[in-house]
């Protein structure tokens, strides 16, 4: 008797992620998993980018957080449908599970849109380690904390497909230049593409949307 | 037959961070635990505080980090005593556990401190879930994070003792100001005290070290 096991086994969450892709999938929806520090300016580049986003193409939002709906209601005002999901129903929970993600996705108007962005609890550890059914992970790092970041907490950074560095406009009033955390992220992930942005000013937000809209091409036209 | 259960049954972490609190209640040694996002100053508060500190104690530095040992070797620079954990070799852990405190807070010299301040992983989530034998928890929270941190992320700033608002020599270049975020610390912890400081220029860090000092008297006074 020989019993071959091609598949790799799944844990449960991986499971779940890959039935919510596959749903995405189905609908040709690109899915983008934003991943980063609190405070490092998730919520305000989104700000930034949907009404250029709009312009081109149906965003919506899932937003994740421990508590609070202070980002949802933020992102409302851009006029696209956003949900929220806060994780202190679950234990305040420290990074979104593709279950949370799989119970909420639906209360968003799938049929109506191209694009998925959540917006992960903030937190650069945990979220890595969870697979939600997104088809990019996009880390977010700015100035403001430092350049060494990518090199102390190197799994997000190793695991995502951009890395986006923010508050570029900071550099002078800091000791930090955006190069400088570039090189730190290359250290880690040679490859990496990483687009210096600032979401206060909004310098650099038109690349990430192309990088977006390019993307979302790509996911329409597959079988 | 009757039994009374009067203690409350300790997790196996906790049983543990209470061995580490006995320990260092015997030596009379305080210590911290010193919680933030990663990038909110953690390491430059302690640069700057460690001259002020040695002046009037003998302070020890226990670094968590889960890669690197770039915190540990800014503190070994002041030349005080310091260990540095890696959480990389326990599973890239988001937290520092009872355990690895334990493991390694003998390898300081123990018996030649007053005080251990625990820096530990950049996280403003996890490390609120895990006792590790100190007496006060510190919070650390920096302008550029935006004002609403304490808000999404209530858990740290329920449990800490002080919350030190960090960066504020940037409050002009942010539309930020230190007393809005701690507006939003006394919402979920009314009583809280908050230092504001700036690890940059060195302001308010004397009354962080004012503190400290007041409460390693207290320990030496116990029984």
């Amino acid at each position: 008797l020989e019993i071959k096991v091609n598949e790799k086994i799944l844990s449960k969450n991986d499971q779940i992620a890959l039935e919510t892709a596959r749903l995405l999938a189905r609908k040709k929806i690109l899915c983008l998993n934003m991943m980063s520090s609190p405070g490092s300016g998730k919520t305000s580049i989104l700000e930034k980018a949907i009404p250029l986003l709009k312009a081109r193409l149906r965003p919506g939002v899932l937003e994740g957080d421990v508590a609070t709906q202070i980002d949802a209601q933020r992102i409302e005002k851009s006029g696209i449908p956003v949900v929220q999901i806060t994780t202190d129903t679950f234990g305040g929970s420290c990074h979104l599970s593709a279950k949370m993600v799989a119970d909420r996705i639906g209360d968003l108007p799938l049929d109506s849109l191209d694009l998925v962005i959540v917006e992960n609890v903030g937190n650069l550890i945990c979220p890595a380690g969870f697979q939600i059914g997104a088809d990019l992970d996009v880390a977010v790092v700015s100035l403001t904390e430092g350049p060494e970041k990518p090199l102390k907490y190197p799994a997000i950074f190793q695991k995502s497909h951009l890395v986006i560095i923010n508050k570029i406009d900071l550099a002078q009033a800091l000791d930090v230049t955006p190069g400088e955390v570039a090189d730190n992220v290359k250290k880690i992930s040679p490859l990496m593409e990483c687009l210096f942005v600032s979401a206060k000013t909004g310098e650099g937000i038109d690349r990430w949307v192309d990088w977006i809209c390019q993307r979302v091409g790509q996911k329409k036209q597959m079988e």
